[in-house]
């Protein structure tokens, strides 16, 4: 490719307000350009990188025994209510309607479609296991699209979806999915790790992200030897705090203070760790949750979200509390409305003699012992981890944060239940569900990934595998015809390379090569005479060497 | 591949109403599945199709200089909106809103999306030309959809939009893309027509359709000699008829007669293509129209429209005809209520004292002469043209049907008018607009084509090209072991291979191969011994010849 033909120029800069680095420099190297917000254009370069990720990705998948197919882009609504994900994905899920007033979403995923199809099939247990994968155009209608292809409103996923016959056999394709999204991410050049995850809206009880670290990436996870897991679903080891007393008799106190913890610890003068902590939450329907704590730990919302099975919290006002019959700063599990759903964070479970408010302003009660005092609607892991607390394992967890490339999804029985007929005919001639998983890339995404970990002051360094081209030509004056000999010598050998035959100075040409990031430069010049200028995008170290070493080394 | 494995397997029978070839045997192939009306599943087998489709598109197209990108698949309406063309795709084009209300438009094609792209660079006649394509989801809003992939509601197209400094550059490029895509569907066995078309609502001066031809095709077209054109633009002679009497004075006489032609032939004594014919219609905003032609030909209702410039147009009812002042069955071009546009056919011209309707009821003008007694506000082609009819170039017209596989249009300034700021800097440093074309392929409908020429009472007949695997090895009973190596030697040596490796029948495995229609099947059974049994798809032959052999045949 001439770069003078190349439709998709650099720019010398880009607009204010891009401040992730991937969304810069793939601006300026003109590989991509957005739409409106969150929606982008793929320009020659950028497509040619983005096709290079598709193969990888369906290489891999191929050899794993998944099988490429795809759905349409408009999914029946029918679909997804029966699932209920109209309710659940709430506005991310964008509709359309025909002019029959036929109603259509444009997915963020394709379960239902998947399994619309297989159920129509009436397949026995002799077709089971199979996974079958599309690259499709999934639509999220974010309220805030993030800088660059990190987060976007409209791209192209690679989903797979797998259907088997029981639990076991899905076990083993979920670690064989686990362990080929790795190899695909290791050939762009990206390391990950496997973070265990919240299934959100798509379902079923477990999931892992593969994620890249980076100080941008939006997942915070916490790791300890072999744990790994993300904020929302990392578990620790409640500490052991001095709880050998003996249970008192519960009393209610005057309680003149402010509504802050620090305020009950200075009356009281008991220790933090001894008090409960209260958390009044409202879901989208406007049911009341309380989350309770030992009152030196946080409450993760998410968490506490999914212990409850509610969607959509969020913090009550003061003006509710009262209605409910409590008050903001002395709410209490004891005496509270029936009509709140009452969580306890498991670390609850050990206190002794512990202090609360008493549902009433200005007054405390004291003695209070969870069991005997009061009780959970349901009891589980609600707390906030932090670095340092300790893991299941018996190490400290530290923090990391990184890019979410990749997802794979437990889904077991969640579609298959919902679905009426997604069942296949076993050994015995009777119908069973199937169980499934499902598993996810970006395209987009992971190119910019890509570009956050391989970049320099001066522009994007693509590795081999995924670069727009292997190699760059820069011809600099007075030498078109031996360039264009070169050239033509590169593309008869079948190597992919971009040739910057403009007629513009050696420094834009070097800057522009720089910024694109195609890992060789060769450059052919009156210093060159008859050998090449070989020099890897990522050194400063420049050879010369002949247009035979050149073939040699790029045909590797 | 193991079929066994297969996701998508061969049935028996298609539902009832699959009329079309295509559509049954895509079907019961197992290549798709409909998922609603007019949107289509591609199961494994036909992606393999459709991906080998895509290949040879995208190799000419690049060989021709193209450059592949993409646009995202929702538009701002707003483009939309800047060409009108909201209003002239009708009902055709769907639309969606975000929950912030930005609107988008799913396009049926993406001139708009890529004018807004290219004026966003600033170019310089230097940069030009360029033609850039993709393969993007397309969207329209059919009233109905047509069996199988020929007509849907949903389809993957390449789109191509190319951008000219002038239209002698354009022209170039035309002819270019005319080649290629002849070359293109000349790879997947189809030979094309190139058909002289109208425009629709993709705007610009003039298009063809490359039509593969074919009885169940929805395109009609004229042919004599070079002259290929489609019934709605099709030019013909006008015969020459007894036209030269003297002018006489016109004369309104009574007319005791029925509203139909031959009533007046009757009345009147005199021939019917001495009578002028009427034709009264309404377009989409309640403006009439009144078409005026020789009495022995028809009037083309698309033809009309575009030489009025007026879209959505049906027939007038006699209510709006008498409200207009007129008569159904009178109506008469002279002394029509002045708000009715007058297109006159160029037959009329010749035509000398003729007679029509006086716009009462049983009263008819005699001795009518156009431009002495009336006038047209536009003079045209409005005539439907009938096998037999000669060409301008003197030969016969023949009539032809086929399937539209591609388009191009010539499209000039049509959207660079319409949307500012396309333009690009010329030598002289001015402004100057683009000069545009643009190009499409429907991957599905191709698909479709290809099948209803390729194929028997058997099945389909994959062309080598396309076919969704290079070979299928059946095996029979007990020769598991010898399978297996053949199998395995196939697919080290790089072949496409589908294994039929299931414990069914003989009859069962040969007509699933058959119905598939891979271009050649080998078979392993006792009876084979040593050698493998080969046979093309299309021939009865059969020849028993060693492995070696077969994988001489294939690497060819």
């Amino acid at each position: 490719m001439r770069y003078s033909k190349l439709f998709g120029k650099t720019v010398r800069s880009a607009p204010a307000g891009f401040k992730l680095v991937s969304h810069r420099l793939l601006h300026q190297a003109g590989l991509v350009r957005e739409s409106v917000a969150g929606r982008y254009y793929f320009l020659p370069l950028g497509i040619r990188v983005r096709d290079k990720v598709m193969k990888i990705i369906e290489e891999e998948m191929d050899k794993a025994g998944a099988q490429k197919m795809i759905t349409p882009v408009l999914h029946p609504l029918e679909l997804w209510e029966e699932t209920h994900r109209t309710d659940s994905t709430g506005f991310e899920l964008m509709q359309v309607k025909d002019r029959r007033g036929a109603k259509f979403a444009l997915g963020g995923t394709a379960e239902e479609m998947l399994v619309e199809l297989v159920r129509r099939f009436k397949l026995s247990y002799k077709d089971l296991p199979f996974n079958v994968y599309q690259f499709s155009s999934k639509f999220r209608d974010e309220l805030r699209a993030r800088g660059g292809l990190l987060r976007t409103r409209e791209f192209v996923m690679k989903d797979a979806y797998s259907f088997h016959a029981d639990e076991k056999d899905f076990e083993r394709e979920y670690e064989l999915m686990a362990k080929t999204y790795k190899r695909i991410f290791e050939r762009m050049g990206l390391k990950t790790k496997r973070v265990a995850a919240d299934n959100g809206y798509i379902g079923g009880d477990y999931c892992h992200e593969l994620v890249m670290e980076s100080d941008i990436g939006e997942s915070k996870f916490f790791e300890a030897g072999d744990y790994c897991a993300h904020e929302e679903v990392a578990m620790f080891k409640r500490d052991k705090k001095k709880f050998d007393d003996k249970q008192k008799a519960m009393k209610e106190v005057e309680a003149k203070r402010g509504p802050t913890m620090e305020a009950g610890v200075k009356l009281h003068k008991l220790p933090l760790w001894q008090q409960i902590k209260d958390l009044m939450m409202v879901d989208g329907k406007g049911k009341f949750v309380l989350g309770v704590i030992r009152g030196d730990l946080m409450i993760n919302e998410v968490k506490l979200a999914n212990v409850a099975k509610m969607t959509n919290l969020r913090q009550a006002t003061e003006e509710e509390i009262i209605k409910l019959g409590s008050y903001p700063g002395f709410i209490s599990p004891i005496g509270l409305n029936k009509k709140v759903k009452v969580i306890v964070d498991i670390s609850v479970k050990e206190m002794v003699n512990a202090y609360t408010g008493a549902n009433k302003k200005h007054r405390d009660l004291l003695n209070v012992n969870y069991g005997r005092d009061f009780k959970a609607d349901v009891e589980g892991d609600i707390a906030m981890v932090q670095a340092g607390y300790m893991a299941e394992n018996g190490k400290k967890l530290v923090e990391g944060r990184g890019i979410e490339v990749g997802n794979i999804f437990q889904l077991g029985y969640y579609y298959t239940d919902l679905m009426k007929g997604a069942s296949f005919t076993d050994k015995q001639g009777k119908q069973k569900k199937y169980y499934m998983g499902c598993y996810g890339i970006g395209l987009g995404r992971t190119m910019a990934a890509v570009v956050e970990k391989y970049n320099d002051k001066q522009g994007i360094i693509w590795p081999e595998s995924i670069a727009p081209y292997q190699v760059t030509l820069v011809s600099l004056e007075g030498v078109e015809a031996k360039a264009k000999q070169v050239y033509e010598a590169l593309v008869k050998a079948g190597i992919e390379v971009l040739w910057d035959d403009r007629q513009v100075s050696a420094g834009v040409k070097f800057s522009d090569a720089d910024l694109i990031g195609i890992p060789v430069r060769l450059v052919v010049s009156s210093k060159t005479k008859d050998k090449i200028e070989w020099k890897r995008r990522e050194s400063q170290k420049t050879e010369l060497i002949s247009l035979e070493e050149v073939l040699k080394r790029c045909q590797k």
